[in-house]
């Protein structure tokens, strides 16, 4: 009841901001409906973070290395995982990775091409892990200790940039989860996707806009068309300072 | 066979595309794998041509109207539908519609809560056509004929902004449909995830870049991003002009 | 925790349940989780509530109709629907429609293309009401004061069997149900996908075997078939008064 | 054309057919669309073909063991994989395996729980393979030559019962595949939540009947139910020996 009358009020704010709208300030007045840490139900997503996206070694250094070292993007992705341990929210991964058979694929949009062209995120196989440790599919070293805690949540790899490949959404509804604080490589695909992804089957996302990064180069700025998305699609942008601290500030729940 | 050597040249190729890549050239040498159109396989797929986007009375005129300009996207909307017409291809619309009940939404993203505010897409119901005629949520005026020619597939709506919620894809499957030469708005909202939605179901597909339109406001500009990210995803970024050569040149299917 | 701890003891219960299974015992043994109504998190789902199906004049009446009478299937649904919104639980219909462009298919399975053939659910199109009143794509006639109270959420119409065609998933999402009570039509068919398409996006569902029913012609009982996978796939299967009870005696939310 | 024109001789004879249905000649007279079977386009796809199911030493044999020696369901998938092989159609297998923090779910269904209870497709993780060989989660050992010969895709493990939540679809998709000869296990669980996900995405599907088996216990017979739902839903159901010989007959591709 109470929730139906704030939203109501929040229409009457937002009608004005329409109007404002009009006038060009979106920037300033597009709402920004925020994100509500329920310990219960809110999750720690981190996407793809391994060797190839954020190691100097990584096959795609060359194109995100800047934005990664500019927006401190491994330190962050390391304290949301950490943040959400010490808070008890659960972190749950979603990796990227390309077994030989899928070299059998017919047809792919622009990236997807690069992808297989330079072999990133190459596994010799889904059953076997001949060849991973440390290679550009395998996690970055300092994640290690809290990927493998026994507790993180690892999906099935996401074999396109999104969610619809693997079992994230039923991992995250299988606990009850339905509000998602979201990290991870890269900024406007596979993040954007999960993103989109994740609206689309009903959850609450908020991104960490200092937990990512993406492919600059000249006349293409993957991070820049990143933020601009996230502003329009997502519930609110938080750093990861503002993400830790939402996370700690968050009521102890009473169930 | 010959499918898969030329494959491995292209490989060869981008391993040296890559290259370069490392240097920031990508804008120049990022894969363009392209789309070759075949008649029996290939649709016209509009997005949410519908007033409350395109017409100067529509709600979010003041958002995407100079964009809309800019680009020709009303007319050039149409010379897509019509030109697949005449060529024997078939056209798909997914429209977006809202309806009372969707006001229970407990929440939403950003424009999300924006469109719920303004009472964009707004319908009386799903199954009445009570203050439909002529409404933000109708057709534009001049794409009726077209659209309403017994033959366009229009679709359920979208309820967010990609395929996920309705029979998009189910549709095009259920001819054989599996390219797709994509258009309509808006160009990083409900385009782009509809771009995102059909990859993960493994369509090809081209996004028709000034048959589109964005909202365009100091410091946000949503246009350019999707831009950026389509040259990211897609197979192909096509003017209408090339979109409707492409259709026009295919071979006729010897099915 | 306390949750954790219950779900242990009961794996012990189901450790020597299952080897009673390997006994030949499993009726009486498969574990049945059962489904805890939480106003807040759980609604009633009817499928198909329609005269093709329902009514004598119906097309498939001639199929259907002794399995309908023998379990007072309509009379059920109705008193499904009813309760749940004297108890305040949100009810939400998926219907099915076919369009006139929907003849483009060019494959189906076997009562796809039966249903195609009688015109069963026939509409004139998704963006008319031309000739629906009573049709037999319309709501039983008894079920109209409630399904047409403003409040029923009625979704986009399913276009094979299951909700992957249709926007129930996000309806039920974006107000927080996580937990369904299923019925309406008919039993193997889209109760049974709707079922299956749930419990795969991560939802606890009881089916209301009595509240449904389904095709009985000799040598293929689709009742029988559904209620035997109901056993399998279900948290629990109910009576209608069951399931009303179920809903009356759900303690007040303390949201 | 030809196509369209068939299609509508075939609704006369359907016209007819559902008069005698209407008289209770159901079985004799559903619509028995086929699948014709064009090598391109058409690929073996085989579900849980593990030693939890199919072993004398799996936890399952207890309940389908019987099943399983009357269709000689051990042989016939094998024999469908080997005749796929020869005749150069694609295998795909989608297999089940839950991994520790699977533990960690909530809630399930009623044979979900007992998955869980009796520790069935049990892995250590997803990125070790400790433990895997010869377990209940591993190929049945005379299948290894066909599943680990690198050219079978072995898709990610689905985590209910059905497609949604593995690339299955997509690695179809990807190859172009729109037709599926399904078999695997057990037939009224995952392989027919995998005919009805199948479905869902606009595949015509052909179960293969002695290809698979179920559970069968005093009361609840789930390949009888299996049997019953497959010929409402499937394209055509066939016997491992009638698919051979469809594949075997296939003309040679003129692409």
């Amino acid at each position: 009841m109470t929730q139906r009358m704030t939203r109501w009020k929040a229409f009457v704010v937002i009608g004005v901001a329409i109007a404002m709208l009009a006038a060009g300030r979106l920037q300033a007045q597009l709402p920004d409906p925020g994100l509500e840490v329920d310990r219960q139900r809110t999750a720690v997503v981190i996407i793809d973070p391994q060797n190839d996206f954020l190691s100097p070694e990584g096959v795609t250094w060359g194109l995100v290395g800047k934005s990664v070292t500019a927006n401190g993007t491994v330190e962050n992705i390391e304290i949301l995982m950490k943040t959400a341990k010490t808070e008890g929210l659960p972190v749950f991964i979603s990796p990227h990775y390309y077994y030989p058979t899928d070299d059998g694929w017919k047809f792919g949009g622009a990236v997807e091409t690069m992808m297989h062209g330079i072999g990133m995120f190459s596994r010799q196989g889904a059953l076997t892990t001949e060849g991973f440790e440390g290679s550009g599919a395998d996690w970055l070293e300092r994640y290690k200790p809290v990927i493998e805690d026994g507790q993180t949540v690892v999906t099935s790899p996401h074999k396109v940039y999104g969610p619809e490949t693997n079992d994230l959404v039923l991992q995250l509804r299988k606990r009850g989860v339905d509000k998602v604080i979201l990290g991870g490589m890269s900024a406007n695909l596979c993040v954007e996707s999960h993103l989109r992804g994740l609206l689309e089957q009903g959850f609450e996302v908020a991104v960490v806009k200092d937990a990512t990064a993406a492919a600059q180069v000249p006349g293409l700025d993957g991070y820049a068309a990143a933020l601009t998305n996230y502003r329009f699609l997502a519930s609110t942008i938080l750093t990861t300072e503002q993400a830790a601290k939402l996370m700690a500030d968050a009521p102890e729940s009473t169930d």
